[in-house]
C-alpha cells in the first residue's frame, strides 16, 4: 500500500469487521428478490391490476377518506427486517385502496382524465425492468432514437407541421407534463429576445410574456420560474367563447412596446382547461411572427383529437408556432407522464439548456451526429418513456386511436344534447369536442351542492370551474373505459340528483 | 333544442355520422386490451423482464450500436392498424436490446448506479396500473399522504434533522431528479433574498450564488433557468479533496456583498459526481446561517449511504440546511425517477411554487389540513411514485437496505486497496464510499485508450472525469446485482487491458 489514503476512519480493520457483521446478520447473503421470487410476485401484481379494472366501478369514484386517515393506518416506524412481499401487495387493497381517487374508472369525468391502457401499463413495466437512462444517446440509444422516431411518427399521425419532425431544424421530445413543456418554451423564448444573453447574465431586460385569461396556471408558473415576473404575464380578454382575443393581444403587445418593455413569448391554447376553448392561431400566428414573439401552443389534452381529421380544424394556424405540446397521458390511453413537446427550431432549445461538464462527454455526442435528449428539458435523467407510447400505437393502430377518439367526442356531444334539451340545465358555451361544461339555471348555490351531492354519491365524479362568474359543472368524456351506458347513467343521475337539490334547497323547478 | 350551439360543422347528421362510420370499421367494438389479454400478456412482460435479467451479463454493457442504426430498422410510417402484443414484445428483443445500455448489469459502473430492484418494478406497475394523480390531496389522498408518510421514514432511517419531517414546519417530496430539487430550492432561496418579489415583479435585483468547482451541472442549469445568469453563480475553490473551501465560500460573498450584489444560495454537495468529495457542511452551514444565505445539500448518490451509522457523518452540519435531497433512483434499488427532497420550511417553498386556478379549488385545499404536492415542484401532474419507495423499504427492511449498501462499499473499498497497491496505478482520491476515482500513471492518453477498450470489450462498462487536470477513470460499485466477483474479475480485466495498450502505445511498464 502506497499511502493511507482513505478517511481515517476507514481501513483494513473496517474492511473486516463489515464482512464478519453481515455474515453475523443472517444466512442470507442476499435480501434481492431472486428472479422466481419476481416471476411470482409480478404475476401477483398483474392479476392484482386485473382485479382491480374488474371491480373498479364498484368503488365510489372520488375517495372518502378523510385527511389524515391513511397515514394513520401506516405504521409509524419503517420495518427493520423485510416483510413478505404477499403482505405488502395485501395492504395495498387494505390501506391504501380507500385512498384512492379512481381516474381508471369509467365514471370518472372530473378534470381532464389520465388515462391508460393495457399497452401502456405494460410499457411503463418494460421501461421499470430496464431501468436505463436516455440522458445521453451514449446511456442508450434505443431510449433516444425511439423516442425521436415515435415523436415524428406522432406529427403525420396529427398532422402537426412537418417543420417539428426531426430531420429537419426541429423535432420532439417526451416532457413529463405540459407545465415542464411550457417553461422550456418560455426559457428557449426568453433566450431568443435578449439574445442568449439571460443566461448567461441574468434577467435585466423587462420582458412580458401574454396569454389569455384562460390560460392554464402553469404558464403563470413558468412566468414566475424564469424570473420574468406575474406582473410582466399580460392576461389577454378573450371573446364569448373564451378563446383569445387577437387583436386585444396586438392591443397590448404593442403597448408594451411603447413603454419599453420586451414582449417575447405567447402562449396560445388549443382546448383550455376551464372550457376547451380553442385560440384561433391563425390570427394569433401572424402578430407573433409580425413582432418576433415566440409562439407556443398548449394543446395539452385536445390535440389528441387531431388523430381524426374531421378534428385537425383545432390546429389551422399550427404553421406559425415555434413549439406545441399534447399530452398522451392525457387522452391517448398513454400513462401519465408522456408529454410530447414539439420546438421547430431545436437549436433554439439545446441552446438555452445545454450543459456539458467533463463526466458527460463522449463520442457520440462530440460526432455531432446524436440527440442528447439531456438538453432538452429540466432534468437529467430520464425514463424509458417511448416505450409505453410505441406500445400503444402499435396496440391500436392509428385508425384504432382515431375510433375510440371518434367515440369520446360522440359520448360528449350526446350529452351535450341531452343537456340542451332539459329545462333546468343549459350549456355555458359550445362543446368543440369532449368537456361540456354545462350549469343548472338555479344559480351557483345550486350548482356547487349539485356538485358536491354528485360527487359523494361516488358513482361519479365531476369537477367545476367558473365561466362568466358563474359556477359551471364540467363534464369530461375520455377515459379509456367510459362508454354509452356510463354517459347516459351520469346524466341520469345527474337529473335525478337535481330534483333532489331542487327539493333541499327549495329551488322552484324551471 | 334551446339554441344551435356547437360548432357550425356540428350537428346530429355528424353524431350520426360518425357512428355509423364506426360500426362499419370493423364488427369489434373497442380495441382496448381485454383484461383477460392483460393477464395474459403481462405475465409475459414480466418473464420478458425475468428472462432479461438472468441473460443480462451476456450482453455488452455498453451497446455498440451506431447512431441511427436503431431507427433504421423502425417502419417509417406508424402503423394503421393495430399490431399483435407478441409482435411487439418481440422486437423489444429484435430492435431495441442492442440499443440498451445495461444500467442493471452488474458490470455497470459508469456514471453514479440507477439502481433498480424486483420490488421497485413492481411498484411501479402498480403506479402505472392504479394510474393515480397525485397533484392534490384531494385527487387521490393515498397518494399524497404515503408520500409524506414515507418521507417522513426516511428522515429517521438517514437520522436526518427533524426539521425536515412534515409533522413540524417542514417535509419531504418526491421530485423527478436532483436537477428539479436544486431548481426548487433556488427557486425558494430567490424568493426569500427579494423577500417574495421576484415572483410578483420579475427579477431585478443583482442575486448571487454559490457552489463549488465540483458541484454537479444541474446548479448551473438551474441558475439559468430562474434568470440569475450562469455569471452569478461563484465557483467557489476545493482543497485537495475536491470539497469546497468554507473560507473561499466566506470571501465570495464578502467581496459580492462589497460590489451591491445579493449573495442567495448555496449549493454544498454531499458526495459530488465527479469524485465523491464530500463539502465540509459543518463549517459552510454557520457561513450561511450568518449571512442569511439558502443552504440546499445535494447528497444525490451518498446520501443513501447515512443508512448505516458507521457512514452518517457524511451528514455532519447538515442541521444548518434550508434544503435536502437524496436520490432513491440513484443508489438505494427504487427504480428511476425517485428523489426525495426535503425543505426546513416548506411554507417558503410553497409560497414560491404555489398556484391556484378555480378548476383546482376543493374543501380539502381550502381546510388547510392537508398538503397539495402540486405547490412543490414544477410540474402540476405527478406519478404515484411512493408506491415502489414503500415497496422498497418493506421489501428490504431498514437493515437490509443497510446490508446491501455495507456491500457496496467493502466492494469499492477493495477496489481501491487492489489499484493502491498496483505499480501501474493511482488512486486520484481517497474514496470515501462507493465510487474509486483512478487512473494509470501513464497520463491521459493511456487512460483514455485504456476506458475506451474496456468499454469496447462489453464486459465492463465506466466513465471517466478530468481531477487535477488530469483524465481520471471513475469505477462506481452501486448496481443492485454486483458483487464481490464482478468487481474481482473487472479488476483483472483492468489490469489485462491495461498491459495490451501499453504495449500497443509503447509505453513502458512502471
Amino acid at each position: 500500500m502506497k499511502c493511507r489514503l482513505w478517511f481515517p476512519w476507514w481501513g483494513e480493520t473496517n474492511l473486516q469487521q463489515l464482512k464478519e457483521e453481515e455474515q453475523d446478520m443472517s444466512e442470507k447473503t442476499s435480501l434481492h428478490m431472486t428472479l422466481d421470487e419476481f416471476r411470482r410476485h409480478g404475476k401477483a401484481v398483474v392479476d392484482w391490476v386485473a382485479d382491480y379494472y374488474e371491480k373498479i366501478e364498484s368503488f365510489p369514484v372520488l375517495s372518502r377518506v378523510r385527511p389524515g386517515e391513511i397515514r394513520a393506518s401506516l405504521p409509524p416506524e419503517p420495518p427493520a427486517r423485510g416483510e413478505a412481499f404477499e403482505t405488502i401487495l395485501e395492504d395495498v387493497g387494505k390501506i391504501l385502496l380507500p385512498g384512492i381517487t379512481h381516474w381508471q374508472s369509467p365514471n370518472f369525468f372530473a378534470f381532464f382524465p389520465a388515462n391508460a391502457s393495457g399497452p401502456a401499463i405494460l410499457g411503463e413495466l418494460l421501461s421499470a425492468g430496464l431501468g436505463v437512462q436516455g440522458m445521453l444517446w451514449a446511456t442508450s440509444p434505443a431510449c433516444t432514437e425511439l423516442e425521436t422516431h415515435v415523436l415524428d411518427w406522432l406529427v403525420d399521425m396529427l398532422g402537426l407541421p412537418a417543420k417539428f419532425k426531426s430531420h429537419g431544424e426541429g423535432g420532439g421530445v417526451i416532457q413529463d407534463s405540459a407545465s415542464s413543456a411550457a417553461l422550456c418554451a418560455l426559457l428557449a423564448a426568453r433566450e431568443r429576445a435578449t439574445e442568449c444573453s439571460s443566461n448567461e447574465r441574468g434577467l435585466d431586460a423587462a420582458l412580458t410574456a401574454y396569454a389569455s385569461s384562460q390560460t392554464h396556471s402553469s404558464v403563470e408558473k413558468a412566468v414566475k420560474i424564469a424570473g420574468l415576473g406575474a406582473r410582466n404575464l399580460r392576461t389577454v380578454e378573450v371573446d364569448g367563447r373564451f378563446a383569445m382575443r387577437p387583436e386585444a393581444l396586438a392591443r397590448r403587445i404593442d403597448e408594451d412596446r411603447r413603454e419599453g418593455r420586451v414582449p417575447c413569448f405567447v402562449c396560445a391554447t388549443v382546448g383550455t382547461t376551464s372550457s376547451n376553448a380553442i385560440d384561433p392561431l391563425q390570427e394569433i400566428g401572424p402578430i407573433c411572427r409580425e413582432q418576433g414573439l415566440w409562439l407556443h401552443v398548449d394543446a395539452a389534452m385536445s390535440g389528441t383529437a387531431a388523430l381524426c381529421p374531421e378534428f385537425r380544424h383545432i390546429h389551422a394556424g399550427l404553421e406559425f408556432a415555434d413549439s406545441y405540446c399534447f399530452n398522451p397521458h392525457k387522452w391517448m390511453f398513454t400513462n401519465f407522464d408522456c408529454d410530447c413537446f414539439y420546438v421547430a427550431d431545436r437549436a433554439a432549445l439545446i441552446r438555452t439548456l445545454s450543459i456539458l461538464p467533463e463526466y458527460l462527454r463522449n463520442q457520440a455526442t462530440e460526432s455531432g451526429a446524436v440527440i442528447d435528449y439531456r438538453d432538452w428539458g429540466v432534468s437529467l435523467g430520464r425514463r424509458f418513456r417511448s416505450l409505453k407510447l410505441w406500445f400503444v400505437i402499435r396496440h391500436y393502430g392509428v385508425e384504432g386511436l382515431r375510433r375510440h377518439i371518434r367515440e369520446h367526442v360522440r359520448l360528449a356531444q350526446e350529452f351535450a344534447h341531452r343537456v340542451d334539451e332539459a329545462d333546468r340545465f343549459e350549456l355555458a358555451v359550445p362543446p368543440p369536442l369532449n368537456l361540456v361544461c354545462f350549469r343548472h339555471v338555479g344559480g351557483d348555490r345550486i350548482n356547487e351542492r349539485l356538485l358536491e351531492r354528485l360527487n359523494r354519491s361516488g358513482r361519479i365524479y365531476l369537477t367545476h370551474t367558473k365561466l362568466d362568474g358563474k359556477h359551471t359543472l364540467r363534464f369530461c368524456v375520455g377515459q379509456t373505459h367510459t362508454e354509452e351506458r356510463h354517459v347516459r347513467r351520469a346524466w341520469e343521475l345527474i337529473q335525478e340528483t337535481a330534483v333532489e337539490v331542487e327539493k333541499d334547497t327549495g329551488c322552484a323547478q324551471p
